[in-house]
């Protein structure tokens, strides 16, 4: 095999795409920061508890391990950052009040997520802690839907969900483990024969209620039929509550409800929201509440937060236009030379690119589409041309 | 072992440094583009035989390695990005002329460089094909010098060699392998009675010259100094030639040749370069002419580059002042409420951050420094005051 094959699932990211990339990075941070997030940076690398701990199943078969040389001890790549950055708030920063955390940086996955998925995802994700109201619950959304709207991806829909709904129809229901599982998968692809058949001998209010959220998916007009037709209880109305105080701040986006909805059930405590634009094979963004994220490390602080792909990203937003360039000849010595020299940082410090023709490569095309270049004018200075 | 310790030389970067960092992180790129240098975006990980082919035993001992579950083959972690963008260079890009690449990225080491190394540097680096020609290695060692300078780095030292010199003095001389690599580590801590011993039974030319690179260290004088007492041969005459040359165009920083420094002895094949300043106890910078680099994709190009390590770069780089941001109110519902997220937004796009003080949590101290407030003014209006 040659040396230049890489693994699948894998790939370099060429001029044209990275330099999308970086700005696209350059933008959700900025508006990151415009929110008061602050950036942290948490390694590649950890030991394989510290990555793993209260993440659930999922995560340890997408994460790569191998052996620390110093210690012995078995390392893990990280496959996401939210228990990185959910350490960092309960251990390293240890702050009694609200603390916003930002990051950007690669996560790496034993297998590739969907058939097209990348190995080597580019995650970008905020994660607000320390606030149990609904007020942090809604400043996560809209800073998603802010950061989507600097990149200019348009149009979105919000998905939203509450991972109490379930929770308060399986309340009192003794079913773990395999068929758990089960009923989960059932209700994720809205199978209600498998359903029916899976809930059989539960207890006949769980049973309707597992039922009727197969069908409970669509407008607001969903959260009032879920109050009439699921079985009442004070989690399920304050699941409720909680969507309709949420949706009723936010604009800008088309809301839709999926209360059957259970992607990253493991893992949320509360609202949860998924984020799509056309084009996009699957949600852009994935977001919610965590509560118990930081539990392991100490410090079971309230936690909201959501995380995006930006090579994902860069797939749907719109392309931006080559920023051009100036060609400038090259020369050697001289007081010609030290003009030349002078001419071309002052451009560059105004934030031109200027390409230095080396001697030979005259005919070459630029690979930097240079519409510009620099030459003498008539007076004899060194000016800026269109070529 | 609790489960926020993270490995040795393993460290997360917290807020005043990530935020340095990425602030440097831009400045890099911006210069390195505004040189007409095309980011690129290897992957983190390879099959081992492409990252390691052709790059030593050092790079080997330092890379992770790892299985890769869906192929089965062995995987390697990139320690160092260079060979990932001569292949690029060589295999995707496959262009004819001068190619110009940047990268910016996490590389990961198995063992610490040095005492108190990091093991995941984050390692930015640019790279100039296609030219064999000296103007492609006084390119690359002024875009590093101007990199330096955008990150405020003063003053600069710029430490010359060229690996030709000792390959020179070797030409003929029948020593290889562990012999060698003693002779090397007697020239780099320059000690004169280990060397005598270890080359003499050498041809007495090659052992003279040798012995005299111990003291070829210091200023331009070096130069004519190398040129009267070493053996000669056309590519001592070529070395000494370009590094005058080279030298004879660099300004901004002190220039001194050391010719028995080998560092990356196996990787450079002409002129080499560290860059240093006080406070640093390595080279920030490490660069010059490696044209072997791309053979094992199929394209012997010319090459001339440098890489820095931007965690090392922060910790000389002059602090920059926190900026300060805005504190808001946090509004429920209402006119008043829709002016003030109007008031809000306004100030985000005017790339002011914004902190909404979330209810219950008014009297913390911000962690991000505010020194204005949102309120209303005398005239009912939303406006920005000290505070």
């Amino acid at each position: 095999m040659s040396a230049w094959v890489l693994p699948d699932h894998i790939a370099d990211v060429l001029p044209s795409e990275a330099r999308h990339i970086e700005e696209l990075r350059r933008e959700l941070l900025d508006t990151a920061r415009g929110y008061g997030y602050e950036l942290v940076m948490p390694p590649m690398l950890e030991h394989l508890e510290s990555l793993l701990t209260g993440t659930g199943e999922a995560l340890d078969l997408q994460t790569f391990k191998l052996v620390d040389q110093l210690s012995g001890r078995m390392l893990g790549l990280r496959a996401d950052t939210t228990p990185q950055v959910a350490r960092i708030d309960a251990h390293l920063l240890n702050r009694q009040g609200v603390t916003r955390l930002c990051y950007c940086g690669p996560v790496l996955h034993t297998r590739p997520d969907r058939p097209h998925a990348t190995r080597e995802p580019l995650q970008f994700g905020a994660e607000i802690y320390g606030h149990a109201g609904l007020e942090a619950d809604l400043e996560a959304l809209l800073l998603a839907l802010d950061c989507l709207k600097a990149t200019r991806v348009e149009p979105l829909t919000v998905d939203m969900a509450d991972a109490r709904i379930v929770r308060s129809l399986l309340a009192g229901v003794g079913v773990a483990g395999e068929r758990m599982a089960r009923v989960h998968a059932a209700l994720a692809t809205k199978d209600a024969p498998e359903l029916a058949a899976l809930t059989a001998e539960f207890p006949s209010a769980a049973r309707e209620g597992l039922l009727a959220l197969v069908n409970l998916y669509g407008d607001a007009k969903v959260l009032d039929e879920a109050a009439r037709v699921l079985p009442d209880s004070a989690l399920l109305q304050q699941a409720l509550q909680h969507l309709r105080w949420i949706s009723g701040h936010v604009g800008g986006a088309r809301l839709r409800f999926d209360l059957a909805d259970l992607r990253g059930y493991a893992y949320y405590s509360g609202m949860r929201f998924g984020i799509y634009t056309p084009g996009a094979s699957d949600a852009l963004v994935r977001g919610g509440r965590y509560d118990e994220v930081g539990a392991v490390f100490g410090r079971n602080r309230p936690a909201v937060g959501f995380s995006l792909d930006v090579r994902e990203l860069v797939g749907v937003a719109a392309k931006r236009p080559l920023k051009a360039a100036i060609r400038a000849p090259w020369l050697d010595a001289g007081p010609d030379a030290v003009e030349l020299r002078g001419a071309i940082a002052q451009l560059r410090g105004q934030g031109e690119t200027v390409v230095c023709v080396l001697p030979g490569h005259e005919s070459e095309v630029d690979e930097f589409h240079c519409d510009r270049e620099l030459a003498r004018d008539a007076a004899g200075r060194w000016a800026v041309r269109g070529c």
